[in-house]
C-alpha cells in the first residue's frame, strides 16, 4: 500500500471542528496506530484533545477516487504549538517522525510528506533563518527515511493571521509565506499549495474545518500536477463536495454501525439489524 | 520525571464515555505525544475515534496525590481489538510499544507497566496457551526496556463479560482470569487488580467511565502495597470520588480557558479576562 506523511504544527493536525463537515469514510484510507494500520477516522493527528479536522483526510479522499482501487495510509506526526527550531534534524519531533516513518515503511510505501508550519514563526524576524532551517528538516527527512525524490507539498500560512485571538501575534505571516516559496523553488519535487480565502475558527490561528477540506484538495491537485497550486480551482467548491457524497460500501456502513453501538447509540439488536442490512444491501 | 507504559487492548486503551466522569486535569501529569510530553487529557490513548476512559489516568492522579511535588508521563500504547497473539516480540504491536517507550526512557523512568487484555482470548480454549503467551510478552518488554524488576499490574477481565452486545463471545473470561492469576503468581513483581463488580458500557465489553476511575484506583492500590489487589477497598467510592475533587491550579486554570476558546467557546475578551483571572487568583 501506499502511504504519507503529516508533518508540522497544528493546522496540519487539524483544529477543525468535527461537526462542521461531512466525514471522510473510505475502506480504502486508514491511519497508523501503534504500528498497525487502521480504517481512517478524524481526528487522525491525535496531538492534543482539541484535535479535530486536518488537510490530509480530504487530500487522502481525492487521491482515493482518483486510485479508485488502492489503499493509502495516513501516518500522523504533526505537533500544535511547533516552532521550526523544534523540528530540527536532532530534536524529538523530527526524530520521532522519522522512527514512526520508519516503521511505517515496513508495510507501505511513502509517497508524499504534507508539511504546514510557520504560525509560531511568523515573528521577531524569525523568517530571516526559516528558509535555511525549513530546508535543512525537509533535507534531512528526505534522507533519512531513502526517498530523496519523494514530493514534498507545503502549505501556505493563511492570510487571516495577525488580526484576532491566538492569530494576533502572527504578524510576520507574509514574510513567512515568502520564506516557504522560496525553499519550495530551490529544492527538487516541492510544491506550495495556496491558502488564499480560507477561514478560522473563532480563535483566529486554526483553519476552520470546510477550510481545511478546501486546503486539503488544493495540496492534493499540488501532488497530482507536480506544480504550485497558485490560486484555488474555479471548481474547487464542487469537487470537495465531491469529497464526501460517495455511498457507503457495506464494510464502510458496518464500521459506521460498530462505532454507533460502541457509543452507546441504540440496541444490540438495533447494532445487529444494521449490521446484517449492511453486508446484504450493497447498493 | 517518572512515567507508566499502557499496554494492552481495549479496556486499556479506554472506552468510557468522556461525558460520565468529571476531568482530570493535573500539571505535574502528562502524556507522550509525538516524542515529548504534553499535559495529559482524556483520551489518553487515542488507538480509536471511539477512545475514552481508561484506568491509567485514575493511577497516575492517585500517584500525584501521594507524590505531590513529582511529574509522571503517560506512555499509551494500548490496541483495542488486539489478541494475545499480536502481542508477541516480533508482532508490530509490542516492537511498537518497545519503540515508544525507549524514546520516552530518554526523559523519563518507567515504574510501571499498566496491562489490560484477554476479552479477544476469551473464547475456543485459547486460555489454554495464554499462559506462556502472556509470560512471553511481558518478560520480552522488560527485557527489551532494561527494566527486569519494573512491577507490572495486571487487570482482571470484567464480570459482565459473555452476557451481552459485543462481550457475548468472551464466553471463557473466567479461565482467561485464572490465567492472568497463574502468570502473575509466577512472574516476580507483578500483581493483579481485581475487576470484581465492575459495570460496562451498553456494548457489553467495555468498561463505564466510572468503573475505569475505580479500576486505575484498582490498579494504583496494587501498585503501592507490591500484592495483588483481590476486594476493593471499604472506602473504594470516597477514594475514588476524591481523585478529581481538587481545586485547579492556575496553569490547570489557564489550560482550561485556553482548551474552551480554541473550542469555540466564547470571545477573545472572554479568553483573555479568565486566562488572566487564573493567574492572578490562585486560591
Amino acid at each position: 500500500m501506499k502511504s504519507i506523511l503529516m508533518v508540522g504544527q497544528s493546522n496540519m493536525a487539524g483544529r477543525g471542528f468535527l461537526t462542521a463537515v461531512p466525514p471522510i469514510v473510505n475502506e480504502n484510507l486508514s491511519m497508523f496506530r501503534n504500528g498497525r494500520w487502521q480504517l481512517m477516522a478524524e481526528p487522525v493527528n491525535f496531538d492534543r484533545e482539541v484535535a479535530g479536522v486536518g488537510p490530509a483526510p480530504a487530500f487522502a479522499q481525492a487521491w482515493s477516487q482518483a486510485h479508485p482501487h488502492e489503499q493509502l495510509g495516513l501516518i500522523p506526526c504533526a505537533e500544535g504549538g511547533s516552532a521550526i527550531a523544534e523540528w530540527g534534524p536532532d530534536g524529538p519531533l523530527l526524530r520521532h517522525a522519522i522512527q514512526e516513518a520508519q516503521f511505517a515503511q515496513e508495510t507501505s510505501d511513502i509517497i508524499a510528506i504534507l508539511w504546514h508550519q510557520g504560525e509560531n514563526d511568523s515573528h521577531d524576524h524569525l523568517y530571516r533563518t526559516y528558509p535555511q532551517q525549513l530546508t535543512a528538516t525537509l533535507t534531512h527527512l528526505r534522507t533519512a527515511l531513502k526517498l530523496p525524490h519523494v514530493p514534498i507539498i507545503l502549505g501556505e500560512l493563511p492570510d487571516f493571521l495577525g488580526q484576532q485571538g491566538f492569530g494576533l501575534s502572527a504578524v510576520e505571516a507574509p514574510q513567512i509565506n515568502a520564506a516557504i516559496h522560496q525553499v519550495a523553488a530551490a529544492l527538487p519535487q516541492a510544491y506550495v499549495a495556496t491558502a488564499t480565502g480560507l477561514t478560522s475558527n473563532p480563535d483566529g490561528i486554526h483553519l476552520d474545518a470546510p477550510s481545511q477540506r478546501r486546503f486539503g484538495y488544493r495540496y492534493y491537485q499540488a501532488f497530482q500536477t507536480q506544480a504550485d497550486v497558485t490560486v484555488p480551482a474555479a471548481q474547487e467548491a464542487t469537487q470537495v463536495a465531491q469529497l464526501t457524497q460517495s455511498t457507503p460500501t457495506p464494510a464502510e456502513r458496518q464500521y459506521l454501525a460498530s462505532k454507533r453501538f460502541a457509543q452507546g447509540q441504540g440496541t444490540f439488536a438495533d447494532f445487529i439489524a444494521a449490521y446484517q442490512a449492511a453486508q446484504e444491501d450493497p447498493a
